[in-house]
């Protein structure tokens, strides 16, 4: 092969020149969608330089692409025509910068193997970017068992954006930095809890022709980070999603794209306790009007997570707030159906918004057992007993 | 005047309460366009907590609102009525987050003068915000002096963008940090550099009946940042905004908002004799293409400044650059007209996409002199003269 040395020169990215040392072909819009997608699991804080690479590898199924973190790895292929097999780590953060802005939808790839540079070209544009050693990459992690679960990726992007951002995010215990994944007969649930609010979502698994055989794990917790990743990555397919479970990793296959994370060792909490066997008022409410409400009054809310205060049981619900030195804000939404008895509570309005924003229903119910109990969230209609979402009250000084 | 206590409890905001104790009333989004308006001259790290409030007052002009930090002030009016003559301080933080989002059009404000408590209903919403005591806001600055230069808004506002960003953000040399307001026969300049780069905007100011008046200040120094606001405040003004300057103080005054910025004292460089007058090399590019083509080949810039190499008098500008470790990056724009030699220059891309990214010709026309010499950016067609944008090259290692 000749030196690919005058390529980053002027006057080199002729087409003559490009054709003679191609090595691969593909389009640029895949390519990017393709290395966004495995650069999710590629962390910028890493100890291992490797480990900031992506890897590209020319396969029969396709241009396998390869991003991880140890923990969390994506693997994808997208279309590609190719003369010789090659592989190479480039640097994720070059990589996703360039590729997504190149001029021209057709990307050409030419490798030089001595020197280890890889040369990407697209219209006039010439790159020669070094690359790692692909031999050091680490092998893409293998799971083996069943079929566990299958889902439209909507349907499991949906359930994890409304359950993921409930998890705790600090490592004190790390089993609450995760989402339980629970199988219960035909039924799958989510949970996720950092002890001052919780979501639980059902997901009905039957129907599924592989679903009667005995799962390889009755339950999981899987980190709130890669799922919240694999929410992102599946997001727009309608397509099923393969879910697969050993003791330690969870695969998630969706076409071309593979997902692996770690799990998470530990008891998940008896979180069922928690949950209040009735209520002593619910009201239906408009969600976007509570949500514009609450986001005004919490303007004026106290402290950091922007306590107010809710009122059940009248015409309307009331949302207030006391911000000392600045002043107060009340605000009435009116309830479409209304039952049992007065009562106030006080939240932290960070942990309403948090749902109000994540699900997309027009009615909420909003449940309530006095000023010392959660306040629960359920859809209002027939699919109530779909969704959960918990919140404890402030008792001190609200 | 009754107590307006009940008003913050729930069940207070009812529609015959707020009525009885109706001060004025007004429309939301013209109470939000102006708090924010306002809002840009109030400072949030300010150690006189009057300064973090908005004056709002009735005046038979309109509900006259000021926000200043001392070194710019803005003065606007809105439409409104109202029973009793009232002012108050508010705190600006918190009357910009809850006004723009009010649940209906219709503002009505209470003021309990006693108490020193605004009431804002909006719907049900009921906000109570402590003033702070008007006798202690700043008078508003009055400059005295002749109209001096008239131009409508969307042109100031564009005069600004192509020129204030040039400013020098440091402090060192305070001078740097303002733009140069120049009056030069019927012509008025702009111009402001950091001493890398240099812009320079001339705006025709004949025809305009005060013109010929002896103008109080032949030349001054704006302040880049308060210009700036000035810029976005009468942004989408066709009307004409006045400029009035006394030695210390300039004022624009647009429709119902007037701003009042301090001048930088100072001498301003002798800028003209930085700017070449002549070219080797002269070419017409498509300002969007370099862009792009100078955006891609930036993440491969060295330093922090992202300096790339530009290369003149081909059919193509080559633009390339080289990143240790990681490797090189090589582009070509074609071009429209080329005259003149060939040469090369290392330029920071920042102060090449700054400019870029300001102005909004198809084409621009580019002037290079020689590897240590400045590189030059202009309008490319008739109307050349009337903007220049000059680049200081990088002469060490690059």
């Amino acid at each position: 092969m000749d030196s690919l040395e005058t390529l980053g020169q002027p006057g080199a990215g002729t087409e003559s020149q490009t054709e003679a040392r191609m090595l691969l072909s593909c389009d640029r819009d895949e390519l990017a969608a393709g290395v966004a997608a495995v650069q999710r699991a590629v962390s910028s804080r890493t100890t291992l330089p490797i480990l900031s690479g992506v890897l590209i590898e020319t396969t029969p199924e396709g241009l396998r692409l390869v991003g991880t973190d140890l923990e969390l790895s994506v693997e994808t292929f997208i279309p590609v025509s190719f003369s010789v097999q090659a592989a190479m780590v480039l640097p994720a953060r070059y990589l996703g910068e360039i590729v997504r802005r190149l001029p021209e939808r057709e990307v050409k790839v030419a490798f030089d193997g001595a020197r280890r540079v890889a040369t990407i070209c697209s219209g006039k544009a010439v790159y020669d970017i070094n690359s790692m050693e692909p031999a050091e990459f680490p092998l893409f992690p293998q799971v083996e068992g069943n079929v566990w679960w299958k889902i439209p990726g909507k349907d499991l992007a949906q359930s994890v954006r409304q359950t993921a951002f409930a998890a705790a995010t600090d490592e004190n215990r790390p089993f609450l930095t995760g989402v339980l994944v629970a199988w219960d007969g035909g039924e799958v649930k989510l949970v996720a809890t950092d002890t001052f609010r919780l979501a639980l979502r059902k997901v009905q698994a039957d129907g599924d022709g592989k679903a009667d055989e005995s799962p390889a794990v009755r339950q999981m917790i899987v980190p709130a980070r890669a799922f919240a990743e694999v929410g992102r990555i599946v997001q727009g397919e309608g397509d099923e999603v393969e879910i697969y479970a050993s003791p330690n990793q969870v695969a998630f296959k969706c076409r071309k794209t593979t997902i692996v994370s770690r799990l998470i060792d530990g008891q998940f909490p008896n979180y069922e306790r928690v949950i209040p066997r009735g209520w002593k008022s619910r009201m239906v409410v408009d969600r976007v009007r509570l949500m514009d409400a609450v986001e005004r009054v919490a303007v004026l809310g106290k402290d950091e997570f922007g306590t107010v205060r809710l009122g059940f049981g009248g015409d309307t619900v009331t949302i207030s707030a006391n911000a000392p030195e600045v002043g107060t804000a009340f605000e009435e939404v009116g309830v479409a159906g209304n039952e049992g008895e007065k009562g106030e509570t006080a939240l932290r309005s960070r942990y309403l918004l948090d749902v109000l924003r994540a699900v997309d229903d027009e009615e909420l119910a909003l449940e309530a057992t006095g000023p010392v109990s959660p306040v629960v969230l359920k859809h209002a209609g027939a699919e109530a007993g779909d969704y959960l979402y918990l919140i404890m009250p402030v008792t001190v000084n609200a």
